[in-house]
């Protein structure tokens, strides 16, 4: 049987997504919480590898559960048992059965990424590690306008961290980029048919560089043109990142 | 000088407001940092003595700074010091020069705290520490009718966790309290004169407990109006309880 897991964690508790060595990530913690479950080792492929401190509203990760769910066939009864089992800062929101051709990561149609961002000179403590704080003037309609040029299909090399090999496809399309305020907290929509590594974080990190005055709309649009690495854009925090969904096609 | 400050914080990080041995509560955290500044000992005064585990959104205190303020005369310079060297759990949101009569607790006109619920099995982690969970059935609508009974000057030693000396004046008149549901979330606000210790929780856990059909309805009203302190009702935790405003009166 397979599973496909809906979760949720609070990423300043955790050294991201992806399974370590000291075993203080939330797939570490995820195949423990198995272990102690089913007795063998069960691993948890996710839909996307969050970086440390990155927050999860609505992660996505499937399970082969194989002769083990022979014991316990109902997702429901897994659920329990795993939410027993976890630390209350990862939660599995849902668990259905789902086909085995079934893949977290490689048939996710599209993810939906938000960013937090707190436009005051002190942040709430109980913003501290969930968003992050700009000081300053910051130009929201510039925001906006440069959400607006990035919807569309891009080569976004000009926006990862990993350059890579130059063989590696770097054309995402976004299908919207939204800017939201609400008082003090100005939240930053992306949603896209895939996210290179740190692009998110490095797209935010241009938009709030050009709103507050500190880098020009131009070079910002030409590194979304021309897909040039050569200036590396000041990456926005991981703190102020969550992944709020990751959508598959209905069969 | 006298300084008024307004004071957010993360209580999940503090043994609660009141200087303790160990040191680890807000008032000391403020302490340590005005020692820090300005040398001597200077005493930090709350408006309100939260329990360890509850935040503040806007708590006051007043700190009189005698002649150490003739090294540092203004306000808005003590705020930035004091939050250079406070933790980011702990926030000093406005500091302004008062005068010498103004007292935090004893000038209180009135106070409003907020208690936050989540009503669904599964608490999402970013609210871990932040909100109470309530499983099962809630009848809302019960809860807003005995948050109407609430209003008004009642005598409140039947929700008091401190039996006291029977002389304790536990009269307090409640402004407002109001039930507000937004999705799976339910907000209770308390606007009051004043609040006996525990007051919000203890009103918080009978309103539950009668929503979810522990409690009846009239068990409730008998405590209010006969302010019979015999069968304690069980607390709410105090993790979903927020200070959040202290009101004073203009002058």
């Amino acid at each position: 049987m397979k599973l496909k897991l809906t979760i949720a964690y609070d990423g300043s508790f955790f050294a991201g997504w992806q399974s370590q060595c000291h075993g203080n990530t939330v797939q570490d913690t995820l195949e423990r919480a198995f272990t102690q479950i089913a007795g063998g080792r069960i691993i948890v492929y996710g839909a996307s590898r969050t970086d440390a401190g990155v927050h999860a509203i609505g992660q996505v990760a499937h399970v082969d559960l194989g002769e083990v769910s022979q014991k316990m066939s109902s997702p429901k009864r897994w659920q329990i048992a795993l939410n027993a089992s976890l630390p209350p800062q990862v939660r599995i929101l849902r668990a259905e059965r789902i086909s085995e051709q079934f893949h977290a990561r490689f048939s996710a149609h599209s993810k939906i990424y938000r960013y937090c961002l707190w436009h005051e000179d002190i942040l709430p403590p109980l913003l501290y590690q969930r968003a992050w704080q700009i000081h300053g003037p910051l130009n929201i309609a510039l925001m906006s306008s440069m959400a607006n040029a990035l919807v569309g299909t891009h080569d976004f090399r000009g926006f990862t961290a990993r350059s890579g090999s130059k063989r590696e496809n770097t054309i995402r399309t976004l299908y919207c980029v939204k800017v939201l305020k609400r008082g003090k907290e100005v939240q930053l929509i992306f949603h896209g048919n895939g996210f290179l590594y740190h692009m998110v974080r490095m797209l935010v990190g241009a938009m709030v560089h050009v709103a507050r005055g500190t880098l020009l709309r131009e070079e910002f649009v030409q590194r979304l043109t021309a897909a040039t690495p050569s200036i590396a854009p000041r990456s926005a925090p991981a703190a102020g990142l969550y992944l709020t969904r990751v959508l598959y096609q209905k069969k």
